[in-house]
């Protein structure tokens, strides 16, 4: 069984601690308030005890990645991030690596990490087999991803989930104007992620832009009452019609 | 039990047809061809022999609803139809009304109509209780909703459905360039949804915009090579960035 140190105590180290657990031989922080919430493992503030482990995950701010690595220089276990956006590299020791849960974290909610992919790179193929390992423990849908693949998958997701759910609240307030509760919309939203199970995307796409149908979209134009709203609609109405033009 | 006409043969008149076929006592279309997949049914292709009943339900274009409408001036039954957008008043008849169901329809895809929010209108109490009593035996979401409250449904509907699809296309494209499954994206496509389960989308808005991190952001930005990428990533993202200003 390998032995891991967390560095970190947000929303994902705790995410990552509460499914590996089993591993994990220390959390350090440098903050103890923020340590009790990991009562069942030894923790530490100082830098000079963290613990000997095979690997250190370090899931902290992106911004804070390449100094908490500096911490670990005198270790000889892989030490890895866990951020989308963060080139391997950030990380400062020679055995390094990235183990990236793609999923939106929310504090408190417990989520099946089973259907999580996990983006894991490294430099050596001993490293990388160790992180695959265990990744696949914990994941179904473990796979060597590599920096540029993820910086694209992480512009990817601010599409799919900032964007989209943007969108959602955009959508809220236009219903609240009227007196309309948002709930009537969630079926809907619901099956537009269901529908994409078994159609591609640009097969399930249907509205007025996708079938040309300038009467609607004016009249959509004319009810929306935020500058900010039109400019919205215009754009994405006129992308959708760009992409079915585009493959006559 | 009441009788309906359902005049269409189109993707909603095929839902309805799913689960109001024991009310249905013909379907009529102007095309034969169409008329085949209601074998169970009486149908019909000749205006003039259109049945009597309760109910004639228009599930046709929004363009052709009057012009259907008009077929139906001689009958005493209540006529509605089913679009989101059209206004109750392009029915010619005196007994006017609309039963739309919140939802897109894929065909051949079976949905729960239990879950699917049926918004109706009438002019008279009477037939605002008919359909309240035909739409409560197929959805426990039935609601009372004025043509203006419906269009602006219709205008929110576009942004959840229409715009959020539009946006996993484009991450579906994104992801292509690297060689990288969009299979991975699924599951925060799918989390994204769920967490607007329990939480207000605003409060559920996480990434670089919600944050201001411009770093993260100009990062993205040069990574998205289309530029009708790069203006929805600027235009989406300064919309975030409003919402939480302006709360401040």
């Amino acid at each position: 069984m390998h032995s891991i140190v967390l560095l970190g105590s947000g929303n994902v180290a705790h995410h990552l601690f509460a499914v590996l657990q089993p591993y994990i031989i220390q959390v350090y922080a440098r903050n103890a308030e923020n340590l009790k919430s990991f009562s069942q493992v030894k923790t530490t503030t100082k830098k000079n005890e963290i613990a000997d482990a095979d690997v250190y995950i370090i899931a902290v701010n992106d911004d804070a990645i390449e100094e908490v690595s500096t911490l670990l220089t005198s270790k000889s276990g892989l030490v890895v991030h866990t951020s989308g956006s963060v080139s391997i590299n950030a990380i400062v020791t020679s055995r390094k690596g990235v183990f990236y849960p793609l999923q939106t974290f929310t504090k408190g909610k417990k989520l099946d990490f089973k259907n999580i992919p996990l983006c894991i790179e490294a430099q050596r193929i001993e490293d990388y087999e160790l992180l695959e390992k265990i990744g696949g423990s914990i994941s179904n849908l473990v796979r060597k991803i590599s920096t540029k693949q993820r910086q694209t998958l992480h512009v990817a997701a601010v599409f799919v989930n900032n964007f989209s759910n943007h969108l959602f609240y955009l959508a809220e307030e236009i219903c609240a104007q009227d007196a309309i509760e948002f709930n009537l919309l969630k079926p809907l939203i619901e099956e537009t992620v269901a529908k994409i199970q078994d159609l591609s995307p640009k097969k399930a796409q249907t509205g007025p832009a996708k079938r040309n149908d300038e009467k609607t979209m004016h009249r959509h134009l004319q009810q929306l009452t935020a500058e900010n709203n039109k400019k919205i609609y215009q754009l994405l109405s006129q992308s959708i019609q760009k992409t079915y033009e585009e493959k006559l």
